[in-house]
């Protein structure tokens, strides 16, 4: 099967910094995170994605992220790690959502379907397993939203396509680190099990 | 169902520090990485899992994981973050593999099952699918060991009862986080999909 068949091909994935509740139901602008920028790229790599979007409207944070990517693209980790390069070489570093949607847009002549994860159950929501069946069959491209800090906010929500629903061990607790949540989703959606 | 019945209270993690590969096959002893306590006690919390052990036979890498569990299980992060605490509650740091054996050993009056997980191909290697079948009817304990650095040494897959298949994408990228592939073994060994 050629690379463009995968249905990997057609996802992309964007991780928000804004806007994200605190704990305190705040909507606020998170850090970038180191190991969120790595992470997350060999994730996205390892289950063939298109794209991985960091977004955050905090041009310092940009540049930030931006420079992490650097190392490893051009700088000394490119040749100390080139699996991270490789990885690495999917993100783009954007300030709003909108900017991540346009050049999906622009990509695939038709505008990607918004598919949102946060760990609260929303009405309306499917699980991976139905996305799954969906990615295989339908050539929508699609671009998965986690959010940093307490989640996305009910605007972001607002927005979706789709709502996952929330990954749920035995019990009730689903504190999962975006990062594991993240690895997660793509397994369920495009892993060979 | 109680929670005593859940496949996961048999299940418990061990990262290891050593012994473990460098980028150049050297046995090495790695640092301890923050947010491999965080992320995998919080999957290991979510999926039921009965201890985590982060094993090092550095005195003071040792220490330095315990204050990390101290803050967030006494000190300010306790009040600050209750989620974590929970989740670093299943968290014991010991010297060597056979400090985690031994006390599951105590723990459940007979030994545990070693469950050994690479990103390499491995002879006679189950699938996460089996490895679930067998956790749901079958009562031993088990401890799933994850490797930091460049993997575990082939002298801990010469202790494995089971090794487990490598989690792979539809290409031949297999460069997981230590963090990412725990998160989707405990996923696939035991979440509700």
């Amino acid at each position: 099967m050629s690379e463009i068949a995968q249905p990997g091909s057609r996802v992309s994935i964007a991780l928000l910094h804004h806007p994200v509740y605190d704990k305190n139901r705040r909507v606020v602008a998170t850090a970038v995170t180191n190991l969120d920028l790595h992470d997350i790229a060999r994730a996205a790599r390892t289950f063939g994605l298109f794209r991985y979007y960091v977004v955050t409207p905090v041009e310092e944070q940009r540049e930030l992220a931006q420079r992490i990517g650097r190392h490893w693209l051009e700088g000394y980790g490119a040749g100390y790690n080139p699996k991270r390069r490789e990885a690495l070489e999917l993100m783009r570093v954007t300030p709003a959502l909108d900017d991540a949607l346009a050049e999906l847009a622009r990509e695939y002549g038709r505008p990607a379907k918004v598919v949102v994860t946060g760990a609260q159950g929303h009405p309306g929501s499917v699980s991976c397993a139905d996305l799954a069946e969906r990615l295989k069959c339908c050539g929508d491209p699609c671009l998965l939203l986690f959010g940093t800090g307490w989640g996305l906010t009910e605007e972001v929500f607002a927005r979706a396509d789709v709502v996952l629903e929330p990954i749920r061990g035995p019990g009730d607790y689903n504190h999962l680190s975006v990062r594991s949540a993240a690895a997660i989703i793509l397994d369920r959606l495009l892993g060979n099990r």
